[in-house]
């Protein structure tokens, strides 16, 4: 009687805020435009990816969702991940930094703890204190981990809103929160200690171990999410350059550029001729791929060996001979 | 070496959305506005009340902040107020009913669950179902204890966002959560049980015992937010209404107003002297006090008696001889 | 097996825009607070006339709704109510000047066409065109009868958006549309014609026929709606005025009031004792309704005959013997 | 003495909504960059078409322009264009499949009405009803055509705001209205019938024929437009893929290549020599435009063909010989 | 050939911001709403105040135009007027407390700047420096004169956006601005100096000293607008008590009424006679004007005297003999 | 004890409005991406330019400080940077026109001053005035010089809100502006004079001359700055266009390629060899950088020798041997 969504494999976003925002921009980035309909409706679908529905949930619901097998696969935080994967393996994490979502679950005391700047200074605060610190935190698990692990006495309080106004207002001593840029921390008057932070964080690809095992439309789901993002991430960090240059022959010319350490690249350069008006014989097209960070030293490179015209045009994707975390997917779906 | 917000009586009120907006329109009304003198700060006051300091929070927090006394009093929903006022009584409930932020926890079920639309219904559903029913809910002590009452066999599941989807996506087979008017409900395709209420809500005050019992300024502040709440909330439902009438005395006027039931009211009306222009000494000014919800029923009372000119004018605040709730509190305070 | 709303009196509001929110203001002001749980229902209530469903319209599928008595009461603008009512009678007028939404239906002309500025202008121009002028309009039946009187040669075309641009662009050469401040015809260069207006228009509130023959229940609350409107109207421009005077006798005050056109009211000074600490036994408290836009006159007078200590409060409702529109509309059903 | 805009060749886009932000997306992606100086003007251009003006209408609007010829192109919908277009041929449809702006006008039906889900089933109910069907609609020369066409006794209702509470409002039966992702429907508790799809419709490109034939300026910026929308939209569905590979010669390769039938392509790879630092002389890059939907595909069968580091490159547009849009359109102006 | 706004008098109010709204706000709650047909206009009119035209511009050119004569009355804000009213006199202070838009000019220094928290501290600062101070304001007179006076080397540097950021960025040392919650000092990082407040300020009225004594028009709005506003601002801070009482006379009511310090007010209760059910020819109702500050004081007196039935209803407006600004005004004009 | 911000390199970018949204575009167009954490910083980072912090400044600002050397670059109109650079040469402009921001300072009229079109109309307008012309501007220094170059009598007045109603209030007689679209003028009735042009403008990038010549690293974030620039705003200009040829050798489809205008290109075409599967060895595919504005052209040509599958790919850079305006600056550093 029970009649759930129809049966294809599932794929849970965030379904607001900055997260939200961020993951879609990087799935349409990656050629997988999420194609929404109506902005009321939780369901959406990936052209791209026929035979695909994606979800909206919050961060922490897409952990629980994917855990329990209810959906498939789930793009969310790193923090959340850890706090609620629980103990049995159904959760698998295929891709851990899909490189956006930046934060760090850390912990924050008050400005006005003059010296209290370390997780050892806070142990010592504690003792004289006499009594158990007060964490607020959404985070128990991992807190309460990492607290028991520096040997500090704590009471948790678990809080739904802004936590930065617990000690404030009186209802804890200190907090365990997400920080981004700390600006939040600031205007409360909270600082993070040094070496306080209980779990970094950015966006990740999960998966439901049992969906994979059970169902081969789901692996296939799996290995073209991973083709597809490891791609456009690899992509996204290079440029390919072309300049003409002067030489006796192609081989001429690749001497001279594997002079240079950028743009020798890995390989070697791909050369074509270039016919000139004035019918000289001796001008080539040199294509390399760079690191887009060594773009401004491959220039110089280029200008030093003769390199003239340098157009870059920009690149979607730079596939491997297989993804490599789908192989370590495999290999982990076979051990477990 | 921890320093809190200087040590003032402290009020928290809901931080967003329509019940923070209904919770600052609320206290304006009774004359106690609040004054945010920026609206990125944590804190307010209420001019009318020196000493005490406004605080803002999840409502869910301001529960658990009265409860541990870290603030002293507090306006939030019942629903949150029961699933965690805890079992030490420290936390009492000075007024029940504020007349704003009406809702009910319910449990709801798919809509295509034909014929179960009661509790009974719901068990022999499960009974068929052979295991736990599955039920997603922000209010796991409430929806609990419902369950057990009911006698019904089931799993809690803790979720973050927008439990209306949880059974299309799967992860529980029905809901228990806040209604007000159904159509997230409705358009979810979810249907409320019938008897499926398991905690009607609106807004009320509330305060720590220990607060009152240790601070003459808490008590005073008590005093004072029952007085104002108690005053406005009489006077919102009655109106003021002049008319003029002819008659040979005050008593002969009286004698027919008495003879209509509304406008009787409940000691009688007050009478002066009308002075017109044609020297007829005959004109009086009759003012009554009449529910406004009977304020059609009066007009036409008034009428049958001969009343003219008639003018209604607001009311603010009708103070009786002493708060109700004032002497239930100190009551309650003497017996805790 | 057609199951439309639930058999209840129905009121029909706009939508959406000025007129909407102007609406909502107007009945709240009035005392007919419209509760609407949900911005995305089409359905409302006014909790203090019970029995009553609101709904929500285009302002001019209002009249159409009132027209053919799918709804029982309407809120919109004259302009569409005279461009669609038709001619069988059916949509009665039962209040024509709600004080809200004034405009009117203008014809307006190119800036450029120099001395074009009155009708007759208008028809000599169109002579000298040779051929018909064409009008873009919304409201045909109102432009095109106009336009017929006037002895213009003419064609009406119909257009969805923006009329003002219909010149520029060149599909019209003149508009027929609604105007209010006269800024929007500014800046796109039109001007209207000085006796142009087609038809002055604001709010009214329409009845189907046939309901209020039919139904007592929506007769009873045609007489509730005008009794709280009329009533408010008549409030909203008078103000209660308080003062304090010394005086012989309540008498001699009133023949020193009476000396004074606005105080001396239409019937005369409420007077009551005034009690002064000195023990003098000559002060009085006089109480007069005078006009707003009288106030500052009244209070001139008041010291021109010695009054002191002038309080002026506000008044919600003025009720009269009986509404006067009430009356009238029995009468027009009694002749329908 | 009527001076409407510069004689310029004159494009109306939909000037507000989802449809209006879709167009200026459209053109841009297209390299037609339209450029507004001020959000409150109605006129706008195209850099790279200099000559062309740009309004803004709403989008029936536009096909009575483009029909009267006050306008020479527009860009609308389809739905709107075959409601209004007349029947003089004086609108020309140059490209009827923009690739945006999809939805439908449609039959739908309220869900309670079981069992009506097809025409024929609707037709024998309104046998069994005895009356006309009454149905709300803004385009009633299609929708009344349907029914015709159907043998459906009706009467069409024009409505000016949101038609689906016209059924439940009761001012009609059913409803004729634009349906996308159906969820207002669904919201509405409407149905649309399973062949009730009136006119499908998506964003189209239409001239007004005498414009053309008229004016040489005209006739260029039709070619214009044809070549890059349609250039445009052939490369929005292609990649372009490099890979390296090893062979004995480009001869050797290709025929590699030609095994597969994604990558083999239309024509054939383009191939240039690759210099690697170790000196072998048989490494080449190749190059071939794939379908972007076989992307996936063509990654596969490079791989088993021995290519290695794949790059893909964003494609802006792809020439044919003629538009042949184009090319249909001179022969229609021929023609017509 | 310059023909400006028609002859009218002319209000100049701030054109957007908090002063903006709060003026409105302040204007309506006067009885003085403010009428503006188009969001766009630059113009308005006060029903209430026919003959006066309302201009909207920037606080600080609202002193210009009113200083110049080019508008004959303002509301904006003491620091604005303070910086810019020039020697001449010709610009008048009407009305210096209109009791909104509270804030102060004060010299706030970087929160690190350790022990510099009064003026005398940060004089020696300076000395210690050996260079003048850099200042960033918008304030340059005010500014000045303060340094000068107290005696501080400086340079002035004027900016236009936020001068909170200056000394961070490194172009001033200190600032000189406008503080109201301080919030944005504390974020960023700077304090204010103990006694650092250049100028308090709020609202005021002002006006035009050559249009006051050229047009009788201009004095007559002078005079509404002082009688309207002080009456407001005295009525604003009262309110009005209804009680009924059982005595022997009027008198001997008022005698017990006068034994307490509030209720006792200025004159004396106005009583009038109450008739019951009863007919106990003893009860009287009393009504007496407090302050709404003391208004809990007011119904405990009334409960220790005997009253019951306390109702307060709200006061418009309270009246005197004759404003007394508005009397200033005239000697000032005298004078000047 | 002062400490600003650490001791990097400082980009000052405009903080609000259309101009700070065009420079953050702008700057990632060219691949130097802002970054800021938080929305209420006022600290940003390029991460392709590490050592360099960004900051927030309104437009004037930025000069103030790029001229007295508290940040090193900024971006901002040239309006502002000559209104306010100073005389001492401690201003630098690195890039005059960088394809944003454009507007233009110009003196405008009241549109009733029939005749006044031109400069020299102006003067002798003023002439006849017979009192200096009054001239509201925030552009004093500009329109100083200008009037006093055209030898017109004026009165400069400052003011800080909208300068466009001053003519209307009546407080100038005519203003010197920014202008871009014109549509403000017009809305308020003004008139720009044919030649009252006193400064056009666009975005510019500036720096402090003493930071280029102290800081090494200043220098290199110039050189950095100014490549990327440049580079970008070549390619933005510029398409790749890709064509299959069929001739008897390259240099034989060069020939032909050379025949015409825009095709043939600076240098000459790349070629490579294409391998068709009917094993024609006389195959090419021809690569040539085009001029976008010029690409409808370039598409004929290749048409007219042969050439098919044109297709085109955007170009992100294109770098000449040295960026010449850094070339510029090292000259002009070296003159200072």
């Amino acid at each position: 009687m029970v009649q759930p969504l129809q049966n294809l494999v599932r794929l849970s976003l965030p379904s607001k805020g900055r997260l939200a925002e961020d993951a879609l921009a990087f799935l349409q980035a990656c050629g997988l435009s999420v194609y929404k309909p109506n902005p009321r409706q939780y369901e959406a679908t990936i052209p791209s990816l026929p035979g695909l529905t994606v979800l909206f949930q919050r961060p922490a619901d897409i952990v629980v969702s994917v855990r329990d097998g209810s959906v498939d696969f789930g793009i969310t935080g790193i923090d959340v991940i850890e706090e609620r994967r629980g103990e049995n393996g159904s959760l698998m994490v295929l891709h851990e930094s899909l490189g956006f979502g930046a934060c760090a679950l850390c912990l924050a005391v008050p400005e006005i703890w003059n010296g209290v700047d370390s997780v050892a200074r806070l142990r010592q605060y504690v003792e004289e204190l006499g009594r158990p610190l007060r964490v607020a935190t959404k985070y128990p698990v991992l807190t309460g981990r990492f607290l028991r692990n520096a040997g500090i006495p704590h009471v948790l309080i678990s809080a739904e809103g802004t936590l930065e106004t617990a000690p404030a207002i009186g209802y804890a001593d200190i907090i365990s929160d997400l920080v981004s840029s700390g600006q939040t921390l600031r205007d409360n008057r909270l600082r993070p200690l040094t070496d306080g932070v209980i779990q970094p964080s950015q966006a990740a690809l999960i998966a439901n171990r049992a969906s994979l095992q059970r169902s081969p439309e789901a692996l296939q789901i799996a290995r073209q999410l991973l083709e597809y993002i490891e791609a456009y991430l690899r992509a996204r960090d290079e440029v390919a350059i072309f300049a003409n240059m002067r030489g006796t022959s192609p081989e001429e010319l690749a001497t001279r550029i594997f002079t240079q350490p950028t743009i020798a690249g890995l390989q070697g350069p791909t050369i074509s001729r270039v016919i000139v008006r004035s019918g000289d014989p001796n001008w080539y097209a040199v294509n390399v791929i760079v690191p887009r960070s060594r773009l401004f030293q491959a220039i110089s490179e280029l200008r030093a060996v003769g390199g003239s015209g340098v157009v870059v045009v920009p690149v979607n994707y730079i596939f491997e001979e297989e993804p490599p975390r789908y192989t370590a997917m495999l290999k982990a779906l076979a051990e477990g």
